[in-house]
């Protein structure tokens, strides 16, 4: 048999592997480049026992803000796509509300007045959507509209909303003994009822902002009910309060997108050792929405100044994304 | 070879293999009776797949008051002869409290004029103690305090004041892919210096009291300072609301000795399918403290009055310990 029968064999054999090779890699929908490499360079620099940037497992702890971060926060935050759903669901019950701000503007869809309302308004919303209930009726509340609800611009549940390259990135620092956090502005319990599901993130890897809790018996059963005040906001400074206060340990990793996860990524990179600060940056109008310093919704503007000077890594989304939602 | 020469050599394997059982068994410290069965019964039966009472290993989460339940609070919490010590440390740069209460009472030893001041005193002491700092410093502070501070009563270090049988159950529980947490009314902090290497339990499974932090730049390094506001009270009524807040789930076992942990107790066992609630007893005067009704440390009444119809488990330490404290 002369040797050159043996080629198309080989090339077939070779095409399998490079096929095997692209299919086996844990970052498949980053584009090769610069942003995919510093990630994966950090992650073998303190995953290698010999490497002087060597971290021990326990210690690799990688934070996520989770709105703009993991899924989309355009064109209106998921938490308040929730609230003004629920205004709409509960309305026949509360015929006050037709003329009671900001609840009438809600349900006549007038957004002016809603944002007219303020701060005060919002926890109005909150107050009567988020609390005077027990956590499990809530969670129930919030896995019915998970599971019927749907995103206005990509048709799909919010659930599938979320960017395919953060799903591989948090399977990938897992497969190398992270343990993966949300620390997110969000409500901690919104959160909780989908983040095992969707991200493999449990709810005691979910910190967020929080409403108080009272435990009281109702008809003799233990429960907890949910009050309208809040207890704790989990976005800028208070990120690390919240980091600390929940895992008690500095991050050596932190992905954010917006000047709310500033504090946490100047937190997080400050430690000693080898530390991983990063930024995804909406630049893509045609598969997302491309964002930055003059967005009400995750607004980038010092982060995205300070990143050169600070080392924070920004991901591009256009450029450094193949892939941006999950196929469907 | 007569089959009778054998049996020294039978013995001797056999009396071999019957140690072998014996040190092996990861609950060594706990007498054989009806209160060892019972854990190891609630273990078999929620870890067993084929069993109606089968837990998945997620949702296996069982929490822990510390003080009392996995080490001695007698005769004073160790938090308090932490803080007592730090104000006689600090006195020499505070010369205004030799006149000043609580911390005049505090130098003098005048326990009668320290419990006077009543809880307005105790802030001042946690204030001048365990706030004021960031939060690294006052670890390392808490770290060298137990390196030398030792038990009045005991003249150890109080991290060896910890309970042999508890260590081992907490051993035990993990091994069977349940997930330790502590839920104590102590301060987060100082627990969180000690647990993973005394209980094996990381700081982010560590639940306790905290005071507000606050984040800020320490030229130009970002970082926490504790200041002397009360955050969050985990205790009694509040030991459901910590678990929610940072575990997000029902546990399914509890451990506690006073009536500080009636609320977790009720309701940890007030969820679907088996659970378990169990009280260490303070029942041994001679190896450790005999107290419950009475006691103004670890008070035991409420919870002792309702254990038999509530289901909770009596851990019964002269009767059910083998061995209260690790050996030296």
């Amino acid at each position: 048999m002369k040797p050159l029968f043996l080629l198309p064999i080989l090339t077939c054999i070779l095409s399998a592997a490079a096929q095997e090779a692209a299919t086996s890699d844990p970052l498949a929908s980053w584009n090769d480049g610069a942003t995919k490499q510093a990630i994966v360079d950090f992650v073998e620099r303190v995953t290698t026992k010999d490497s002087p940037d060597f971290v021990a497992p326990a210690d690799r702890i990688a934070v996520f803000d989770n709105d703009g971060t993991l899924w989309s926060e355009q064109p209106m935050y998921v938490q308040l796509a929730f609230a003004l759903d629920r205004i709409k669901a509960m309305a026949p019950d509360h015929p006050e509300w037709k003329t009671e701000q900001p609840f009438q503007a809600v349900l006549e869809g007038n957004f002016k007045a809603m944002a007219a309302s303020g701060n005060e308004g919002l926890l109005k919303i909150i107050g009567a959507t988020h609390a005077g209930m027990t956590n499990d009726q809530f969670a129930e509340i919030a896995r019915d509209w998970f599971a019927t609800a749907k995103h206005p611009k990509y048709d799909r549940p919010y659930t599938e909303c979320v960017y395919q390259p953060m799903l591989e990135l948090l399977a990938y620092l897992r497969a190398n003994g992270f343990k993966t956090y949300i620390v997110s502005g969000g409500g901690i319990d919104l959160m909780r009822v989908f983040s095992e599901q969707v991200y493999g993130i449990p709810p005691e890897q979910v910190v967020g902002s929080s409403i108080e809790l009272e435990y009281v018996e109702q008809d003799g059963v233990p429960t907890l009910i949910r009050k309208p005040q809040v207890a704790f906001i989990d976005d800028k400074a208070g990120k690390p309060v919240g980091i600390d206060r929940y895992i008690g340990r500095r991050p050596i990793a932190a992905f954010g997108n917006s000047d709310g996860d500033y504090e946490m990524l100047r937190y997080t990179t400050a430690g000693d050792g080898l530390r991983l600060g990063a930024i995804v940056h909406h630049t893509d109008d045609e598969r997302e929405v491309a964002y930055d310093r003059d967005s009400h919704i995750g607004r980038l503007n010092k982060a995205l100044d300070e990143a050169p000077e600070r080392g924070f890594l920004l991901i591009d989304m256009k450029q450094d994304w193949r892939q941006v939602f999950p196929k469907k």
